[in-house]
């Protein structure tokens, strides 16, 4: 097993489409979110906002199917390889990098987030 | 154009072939990076261990032409969409991310480093 490097305890993951290589989103993880990813197979992250662990669609049902984690030559980066239930995005893209710097938008919606989160308040 | 969000001057930055969408590398970049990026069309970062910017390929000639790039939705995280020219890996891989996090290469290095890199000492 790789020994990973975590910065303030978080190490930057990016979830990928195990299949399309398509990149769906970049968040962060704990020791004990790559240990939860591991050991039950679906992804989990660290919230640096809400300041928790967090299980990908544990409310929108969106979940990843983790096939692989893959780490870099510096042990400081992963990627989650995936199967995405549903969407990455909660704005209701399916990978949450749907713009340019620009702000041109390259993607389409696949489901209404006011129907999938009905508490989320934006 | 998007308003970008740093943190503490940085933003991730995830190096994904234009082509075949593989991952190449996650690196930094401050504002003046990303700025250099959209004006030149090569791809520059932030090193955070040398703590300077950097044009990517400036001492091993493999740079990184930047087709397109893209944000996520909360404009806290890039992606360089790029064409690699050799290797993104100084560890003469083509891509940083060889190994699965239980140590399995999974890739084949496309040059060696002790060539490439003439005053590097490692």
């Amino acid at each position: 097993m790789i020994s990973l490097h975590f910065d303030h305890g978080l190490i930057p993951v990016i979830a990928q489409d195990s299949t399309t290589q398509e990149i769906l989103m970049l968040a962060y993880a704990n020791s004990e979110a790559v240990e939860l990813t591991r050991s039950t197979g679906f992804a989990h992250y660290y919230s640096r906002s809400r300041k928790k662990l967090w299980k990908k669609g544990e409310e929108s049902g969106h979940t990843q199917r983790v096939v692989r984690i893959i780490t870099d030559c510096d042990e400081d980066a992963l990627i989650y390889q995936i199967e995405q239930k549903g969407a990455a995005c909660h704005t209701g893209y399916r990978s949450c990098f749907y713009r340019t710097l620009e702000g041109e938008i390259i993607a389409e919606k696949v489901f209404d987030p006011d129907e999938v989160y009905a508490n989320k308040p934006e």
